[in-house]
């Protein structure tokens, strides 16, 4: 592209400057604030170079609450303090092995244990491999095809879902209740296809769940490269096996912390709105995208507001929850002290999905013609940000838990571009590189301009 | 993020594939073609890796050419053909070379010459700096200022814009314009901070103009980081020099061509709608985002139709334009031929601004309350797919010399998401790893979709 000087491009920026409606030219402000001012990306810079992963019950989470307690102090906030919660403490011990026998040849490829897991034993575990695509599957072949084998859940992401978070949805179960459902069928092990459209070599990492009591096997995720190399040996050696090693445990529980910071409502000191990510992350990488962007962001959109002097009618909060990748234990806290302490909450927004270029909100537990009306009144304000997509249905991990403890709450999940999030997620790629700081910062715009008009209006119309 | 199977996820998709509205259902055959049979990001590898940079003129230029001719043809479309055009052939020379002269203390900095530009002496320039921020500062100072001086055009994107592109119109003057104004107060160089937000240490080449027997002076593109350095010695010691040498050259012109694939018309074979980007590219990388999505999605965009069976009543073509960068011979020589041969043509697409994520489309040209019905019918289409902004204002450099050429035109521009396009322009970064295969695929799904509706139902409204 060449340089482009035209009339409309001036016009595109004093139009926003000088409107003359007040929520437009906060909304200004906030932008402008967020994109001159920001210190949201090299608030990320520190977290993921300077602490870096932060797996639960780890002492790089510990550090994070340190700092992040510390950060939020620094920044005057009328209240900042912790919320203590009890974390599953999973270790990945020594690096993972994996590899594919066909006759006498291996080959070694790439694994790592899903989070939860447990450890193979010491020498390893080899077994014959019965490829399937569903869970439903193992029900058909029953324990006479499964018991002693390595199931291996291939059924890859469907490119058609235009969001990426709903191809993720759509093809989870297999890494999240896979390993336990293959489990009571007698099988030895189970390999999980990375959960990502790419063709990549890293292995992507996440939880598996099974229910107290019940019985586990060792369950590790494979790279999308080696399955569909291991799909290609078991379609012409059905007898090849697979050979991996993982030395992962489950130590006993570990104090953690979530860590929020507060501006007090001056009208209604009792009422919130939320803002927040999770600050644990898993153990590959720097948690760059998941979810530094999430509580750096949430924190700056707070920080944001109170840079340009804003009184809130009702109490702000920044929240980094801890421990959503492997328990939910944050969330579930949070909500927890809600009911306890008699908050009435307006809303709550949780930044989960990368620090991406953003799109806009989905909202759960609006009321009548809410939404509609926020779609009449809000998405012009926000179409000059590109933040105006307000749709039905949104929230997530962090929040949810709320939304029984807290009646009348509104859940909203900020919604950014999902296209390369799958790329990195869960993987030795999830670094700050990888994140654009204007992305970022027009996400924590976004997020303190929905604040700001929530604060304002409420949610009820 | 941890996964989340919610009922909604499976209706986002499903409500997209069972709609009973033919043309939803006609986008979403598009979109998963693109999806699932999606051939552009292949292309853009070839074009990246086995061809790489295509400057205009260059012998790489030549072999993109008969590539493209060739790939077209093997669409199977009903005519391949190549516009011949003449274009400039700039050659960089050596590596350019540039340092900071304080004191006795060199300090080389990231430097390349701007495209067209002229060499400095064999043994390069060195001179005091003048740092402005206009090209207003020019006349202010006078000859008296600027004689026998290097100008350092140092005046950085504005970051409050929201679309990059914007900030890059606002700045753009100092490279395009800056080098040819600085001669006229007898400049002896011009260095220019890299059009970019972005603080890295890559120089972002790019054109400058000067009038046909305008005096020329050398001028180089400086990155960012080195800008700033330069800037803060001038403050401690404004008597600082500066050291540069290039050998770049403009030779004679050179034979060249745009190439076009065409799907004729069923109905109105001498009515057009085109979409294309550009063939040529800067010579520091492999022209991926500028523009070698833009062609490969262009292509794309029609090879989606023609695999679906649609039967244009209008003639389709994908046009890759030959010399956008430094010249625009090609776009010239498409609208010379097309008043020449008596063409219709109903709509442009141009895509030139990286292969990014949709967000919709610019139109200039719509009569009446066009884009208003637009709006109220195809936007409701497209908004399941994320690219239905549909605004006033876009073309692009390529088409928009069909505008004198061909009355009652409607351009357009394809709007990808501009966040991270000037990191990587005109730069050593712009490379086939940088594009994000999905991105590049919902392009052309938007672009086929938009001409499938403006074949079927034009544009008068």
């Amino acid at each position: 592209m060449k340089l482009k000087l035209t009339l409309l491009t001036l016009l595109a920026f004093s139009t926003g400057a000088f409107a003359q409606n007040a929520d437009s030219i906060m909304l200004r402000k906030i932008y402008d604030e967020a994109l001159v001012n920001g210190q949201c990306y090299q608030n990320l810079h520190y977290l993921c170079k300077n602490i870096g992963q932060r797996l639960s019950g780890s002492a790089n989470a510990q550090k994070a609450v340190e700092w992040s307690e510390k950060l939020m102090k620094s920044y005057g906030f009328d209240k900042v303090f912790l919320q203590e919660c009890m974390v599953p403490h999973w270790v990945r011990g020594a690096k993972e092995q994996g590899y594919i026998i066909e006759g006498s040849k291996k080959t070694p490829v790439a694994i790592c244990a899903l989070g939860m897991s447990v450890a193979t034993p010491t020498t390893g575990l080899t077994a014959n491999v019965i490829e399937l695509h569903s869970l439903d599957e193992l029900k058909t072949l029953g324990e006479a095809g499964i018991k002693g084998k390595i199931v291996f859940f291939n059924r890859p992401f469907d490119p058609r879902f235009i969001s990426t978070g709903n191809a993720y949805g759509a093809a989870g179960d297999q890494r999240f209740a896979g390993p336990a459902a293959a489990a009571k069928y007698g099988a030895a092990g189970v390999i999980v296809r990375s959960l990502t459209e790419a063709l990549d070599n890293y292995p992507h990492t996440g939880t598996t769940r099974s229910a107290p009591g019940e019985k586990q096997i060792p369950a590790a995720a494979i790279s999308t490269i080696a399955a569909n190399e291991l799909s290609a040996v078991l379609k012409r050696s059905p007898s090849a096996k697979f050979f991996f090693k993982q030395s992962c445990q489950l130590l006993p529980d570990v104090k953690s912390y979530n860590v929020v910071g507060e501006m007090t409502g001056t009208e209604n000191p009792n009422k919130f709105i939320s803002v927040g990510g999770h600050l644990d992350s898993w153990d590959l990488a720097e948690g760059a995208h998941d979810d530094g962007t999430g509580v750096t962001g949430a924190l700056e959109a707070v920080r944001i507001l109170k840079a340009l002097g804003y009184k809130p009618k009702n109490s702000i909060r920044a929240v980094f929850f801890m421990n959503e990748e492997n328990g939910d234990r944050g969330g579930e806290k949070y909500a927890e002290l809600a009911a306890q302490n008699k908050e009435e909450h307006i809303a709550a927004i949780e930044t989960d999905g990368g620090g991406f270029t953003p799109r806009g909100f989905g909202f759960t537990g609006l009321q009548g013609g809410s939404l509609k009306a926020i779609n009449q009144t809000w998405k012009a304000l926000l179409s000059p940000y590109d933040a105006d997509k307000l749709t039905a249905g949104g929230g997530g991990t962090d929040i949810e838990p709320l939304q029984g403890n807290v009646p009348g709450i509104v859940l909203i999940g900020f919604r950014g571009d999902s296209q390369r999030y799958f790329d990195i997620h869960h993987t030795p790629n999830d670094v700050f590189e990888n994140v654009n700081k204007r992305e970022l910062e027009l996400g924590a715009g976004a997020m303190a301009s929905l604040i700001y008009l929530i604060d304002k209006y409420g949610l009820k119309f």
